[in-house]
């Protein structure tokens, strides 16, 4: 059954039919279709245009439709276009010619996109704790490891001591704005298409402020022909998952450097990590390699739908068909990341002789200029002198620490004694104690700020969907 | 001079050199970099690095040379690697000696990022002004065409009647979605980098609240690793500017379509239109094409940038010099477009004759379907006789009102002498007054909504950053 | 089973395992695997490393497995990482010990990369089938519509008069470049990795020119670092994929916009339209917008995998899972998409009376400005004189044709009476007889060319992989 | 001056003609609008348009013109809205009235195009040179360090042994790849759109074959309206750069990881590294990170370019403008960065001895299980012993050289004495002599090929066009 037939007088092709089709990938709407099916019958009950009694056995029949969908004893016909058409042809199974009142005054225009938010709404805060999750992960490690000396990098040249708290907690910022920008697009995704027909509005008097309560939107959206041409909220979440999926690459990034063999500063847990069928002795970070290269694949969802929307003339254009595939992928392979990232950062190894042993000490060179700034040196000749100094090193082979004073009033007369305590990683970590520096203290207060920040108000969410800290989908 | 040289025994190579330097662009920066600097100062006074006297100095040098900048007479040298290094080149001429403490406790790692985020405070809130002047244009078109038919379209095809003040109005609310996009990207844009150093904060006591509040952001960034390494801002600017591009492309596409004499709804002012080397005749829509396709090269930049961050190990690398040019290039676009596109909407004439002429009757075939929906057949079955009716009109070459009332009966007994007032357009539109809907009334009232939205509490702009109403870019 | 577990204390992770496998995916290169791996057999047998023997023992149970796959009745297991280790696993079921020794001196890392070009050496050849299918139904319809008079756009405003035949076979070229394109790929594609092991080359004494022949390669990939680590073979058939899917989105505009109601030169044959779910009378051109749509999400794809491919150090990184999907995708989508535009395309009715009433006057005004140049005026002004003739039409409400020889000569002295014939689409038409023209001679010449260009020599394609006329996915 | 003002009543707005305007961009096309016009000129004359005097006379003011470019001299008037119209004002100003003459039967849109193709078929010869430069430098390298032992890697972890010089290689192959693309990008690029006016063919008897052959085209474009409409070669070599672009990420990618102080393989010259403003002691490979870099900005290209064509109707559309910038910007990112590139990696400095100390024993585990293999276990059981070999090393802490035999044999009878001989990575080595294999006689067979590869025969190129080995851009 299609829900247009009588104007044609063939039908459609084959082929065509399969082409045209959505039902491969729509049926994920299942739940939600009925969701917004029983609160537009409400509606419609509301507005006059169903009898209460109608309205109750739609509403009857709609329950039972979603328990066959939850309990995945839904049966699918061939001709099911869409997974509209799916619910309605089944509910006409049910109960019969009641069934054909239900689509009054809707039109699947505004029918699928209400159906899209609906999904985003409820998906967006799964998203959002396991972001959360993976954050708290983060935290953890960081409060344990939170004055553990470790190289930092600029260029990936090291550059100055941090701690490996420090560094943890720089992944968690990410994700914060990650979490920031989705509260905000699921705020934005909150407007309610329903009620606005094919594109010109519902001709039956119904009240979208309460069909936009009802359905836990905050408002119907202003403009019909905007309503059904609209996917600014689809593309709004491929860009907030890409950038997620740019923020896990760069903390893969930084997992996989620091478990080679050269680096050496961490080993992943023999169940976060996997062999080779042909090198018995290997022992690789293909999860995070994966997350990595699954940010390539995030990127591509974002740029296609942003080019499917280039250009098309306002109100709906089958196009926007092309909608919902780009956003189940990015969800589910966020869904399916986080958790298992989680779990190999929860278990990794650390090894602090490694990252002690990592911090030459020409890492303070900075702060040997800084030495003679004190002294009231200007800097731009502080590390004029000190890059000589370092040259000289070079050169000679020698240590930095291995120069007397005398050699260095060569350099510049303004070294004192005091010069020598800046060699040291804990002294330089100490003078950088700004909000936001790596001095420990900083670090404890910056903590303190992202465990805050982690319980930031979570978002509603229906119990029903969560990403499980096992790593399920859901 | 370049700002490192001392620890090296060979100069960069020259054409490495060309290679390396991001004067050629960076100089955008400016008037950025010598607020910062200023502000710098300030706190490297307040922290006790520099004497008053020494930061006096140093104010009075940074404020000759940003008048240098305003007045284009700054004078670049061959070697200025970067604006940076520019401005401490052209301070130290300027003050000598006490230029050098300038860069104490800061990189240039935290300092070109908090120029670019200051950049992009400033020039936000005139593309936010320049969205509601365009706003403005289309908002001033929908009052004065509150009431002209014209024909909907869904995928392309004529599909029901609206109002020319309604289509006008569908394109207000993308661009009331974008400025509060723009809102809280500019509130996330203002996170203070200045006092992260290279990557492990300053080893200076400032004050990087202070500091914040003496720049205009909000709050210092809470890690300096962080601070260094994310262009989240920058590419979440970059989103927002392809979503604006491709509300353009769409307002765009439309308007080149109701130009055409197809169509012929809209017509072009002459000096909003251009013509042929070739065709004499010709009239073209070339400034919608343009902005058509600069929508492209606005996902484009936003591609780019997202996969140069892709991957990147924490802290700062050289990849994200890269980050610049887009930017800058995504607002000179928008900023060329937006007042273009305004001046050539308000000066469009209209022909609502044309637009009444294109509403067919079979427009109104779903308002035929609710009046047996009225009298109480189910919709899917009335949906299937008006289906069959417009089948038999065009297989017998008749138009919907010549079928009498017995010939409808024959296609269901439901149908009353009421039908034929379905038949007429402005009936069809009075029935949609649901809000959102295309009635009269409905329209009024988005109208009335669209104008307050316009008016959203506008972002703090420094005066100096306009888009002129001309099209003059900042 | 996994294929390198004995080396771990643990097993992964269940969800890290879900998240790892890419058997949900690449079991559509079982039929190459088995291939594959039975070419590898007889070079394992060729260097001495299996039996005779053995060699048939494996050749017979993986001949077994092929016809498993094949018949659909291939068993997954729960615990088959990937379709190699499925095919291994099923081999041991099959015929014990001897499977252990197929995966001799060979890697996963060689094995899937070559399993990945094989499939793409076999599918490319289907879909230029299907191009030149499709470029056939377009020729064919240049050839009855050759002389159908239509109006030819730029700027989609009329420009001048072109013919139906000249823009069908438009369309025909850019499919011409692609066929080309895909074959040059093809044959980049033909370099076997295979006999690269891991990433340092096989261990055992393989004859690699001999496998390559075996299976149809070209010759062996010359680098093993390069063999295993190498995607362009991918990224170019993205591409090309990419471009395939802007040429079908051009052809699909144009078809869209030809059969709206406003220009109306076509109409579509009811099996290859579809209707509303709302609106009765609607008759929509959903596969055309599909079509255009789905170049977004192919561009998208391409985007992907370069991003994904950025940056990777040399050998095989675990990123590279990631490069199946994109590839089947995107050849999913056109295999689908190409036979239902050939039907739809084929079908589709022409109203030549529509296209002849679009012809307007006044694009003939670049040959009436010819005319002035065949009395010898220079171009620059005969257009300059030619524009204001049209300026005075429209602003007097004349045709171009009702103004008086006496009248042009107050424009320009140098017009003749023979100007009227200029006014004629036929004589615009025949005077552009240069090769590539819109003439009917230089347009019978160009179909011509395009059939020879059809019958390029077809690639050389196993004969199970075709996609059907009647739209069926291989 | 306009090339198209008279037909209407109001000159353009300022600030539309400054959006309109291509001037800013196009001006690069200068020398190729000369030389196409003289082209133009001559097939005029050959049509009987032009007199063999009026020819000379454009011909000699075309070739003062052409002079003025190179030397710099010629002067932009404000209002020259494009190349083209520059040039044809400024032919006036030098010639009089004749110039008027030159734009008979051709169109902005094809002149355009054409103009662009040329400068394309000039530049990529430029490109093909200085990537065989770069090719030059990694063979010679390889040639060098043919024998360095070093680790290769997969996962980034250690894998088996292979030697520089097949590392070196694995990088040049990519850039052969890459060379024949734009050889076939080239030949594709060479179709001559001139000659097909605006859309619908020149109106006068030019000789288009003739003409290619003038400009060294190789055939004329066969269908006027895709001549104007097809960027397809734009698109082409836009993505040929990005592949490009991807590969130079990935040789930067290998080179910042093993100029790292944890890997240690590679320093790089004084001369190809940059310092720190802040940190006196850093040397950074800046140069590669840009190069890493500005492969996302390639990709971005590409990206916008298909974007803009993507849903274009057949002939020319204003959008095409924007075809240009990404086309040079490609370009010259790429001509900047191969020279540079080429100058690092000839300079930078091989440390043998630290590869051979990143050789650790367990990389030979594959060879450990081939022992076994050679005794007749089933290589998947000899991977499992070898396994857990590797793990009782680790966690006794002991080398896998010093177990005993027995203890091997507790492990699997089949060991030998033999087995000790594969833990010498030379030995490793030597296995690996089938073709693209590290033995370093397949390595020497594959510099041989490599070298011959470099020598393909070169593009014809003009000799002004030329990437400086210094770096200088064309």
């Amino acid at each position: 059954m299609t829900m247009w037939g009588s104007r044609f007088r063939e039908a459609l092709d084959p082929a065509a039919q399969r082409y045209n089709a959505s039902i491969g990938f729509d049926r994920r709407l299942a739940a939600q279709d009925v969701r917004a099916s029983a609160a537009w019958a409400r509606a419609l009950r509301q507005a006059g245009v169903l009898t209460p009694a109608e309205c109750d056995t739609i509403l009857a029949g709609l329950q039972q439709i979603g328990e066959e969908f939850a309990g995945e004893g839904f049966v699918y016909h061939e001709n099911d276009e869409d997974v509209h058409s799916a619910v309605e042809r089944r509910l006409a199974d049910l109960i019969g010619p009641p069934a054909g009142k239900l689509h009054t005054g809707r039109s699947r225009n505004d029918q699928v996109v209400t159906d899209l938010r609906l999904w985003l709404m409820d998906h967006v805060p799964a998203l959002d704790s396991a972001l959360a999750d993976l954050q708290g992960v983060l935290v953890g490690r960081a409060e344990v490891e939170l004055g553990v000396l470790m190289p930092g990098y600029t260029h990936l040249q090291r550059a100055q001591p941090v701690t490996l708290g420090h560094w943890w907690l720089s992944h968690v910022w990410p994700l914060d704005r990650d979490r920031e920008r989705l509260q905000q697009l699921r705020r934005r995704t909150s407007q309610l298409p329903l009620g606005s027909g094919a594109l010109a509005g519902t001709a039956f008097p119904v009240d979208r402020q309460a069909l936009a309560a009802d359905l836990g939107f905050e408002a119907p959206c202003p403009n019909s022909l905007d309503a059904v041409a609209d996917r600014d909220f689809a593309a709004e979440f491929l860009f907030a998952a890409a950038l997620i999926g740019v923020h896990l690459s760069r903390l893969a990034e930084g997992v996989i450097l620091f478990s080679t063999r050269e680096f050496g500063f961490f080993e992943l847990a023999d169940r976060y990590a996997t062999g080779s069928s042909l090198m018995p002795q290997k022992k690789n970070p293909d999860l995070f390699e994966i997350a990595r290269g699954q940010s390539g694949a995030l990127i591509g969802e974002l740029t296609g739908l942003l080019t499917i929307l280039k250009g098309l003339p306002s109100a709906y254009d089958k196009d926007l068909q092309e909608d919902k595939q780009p956003v189940f992928r990015a969800y589910d392979r966020l869904a399916q990341a986080l958790p298992v990232l989680a779990g190999a950062l929860r278990t990794l190894s650390v090894r602090p002789e490694r990252m002690a042993a990592a911090i030459d000490e020409d890492m303070m060179a900075s702060d040997l200029a800084d030495h003679l700034v004190v002294q009231g040196v200007a800097f731009r000749q502080a590390h004029e002198v000190v890059g000589r100094w370092v040259r000289l090193g070079l050169e000679q082979g020698r240590g930095l620490h291995s120069f007397t004073l005398d050699e260095l009033h060569a350099l510049h007369p303004a070294f004192t004694a005091e010069v020598y305590d800046f060699l040291d990683p804990t002294h330089s970590l100490s003078r950088r104690a700004a909000i936001g520096g790596s001095a420990p203290a900083a670090v404890a207060e910056q903590l303190a700020k992202a465990r805050r920040a982690i319980e930031r108000t979570p978002m509603d969410s229906p119990p029903s969907e969560t990403i499980k800290g096992a790593g399920g989908s859901s």
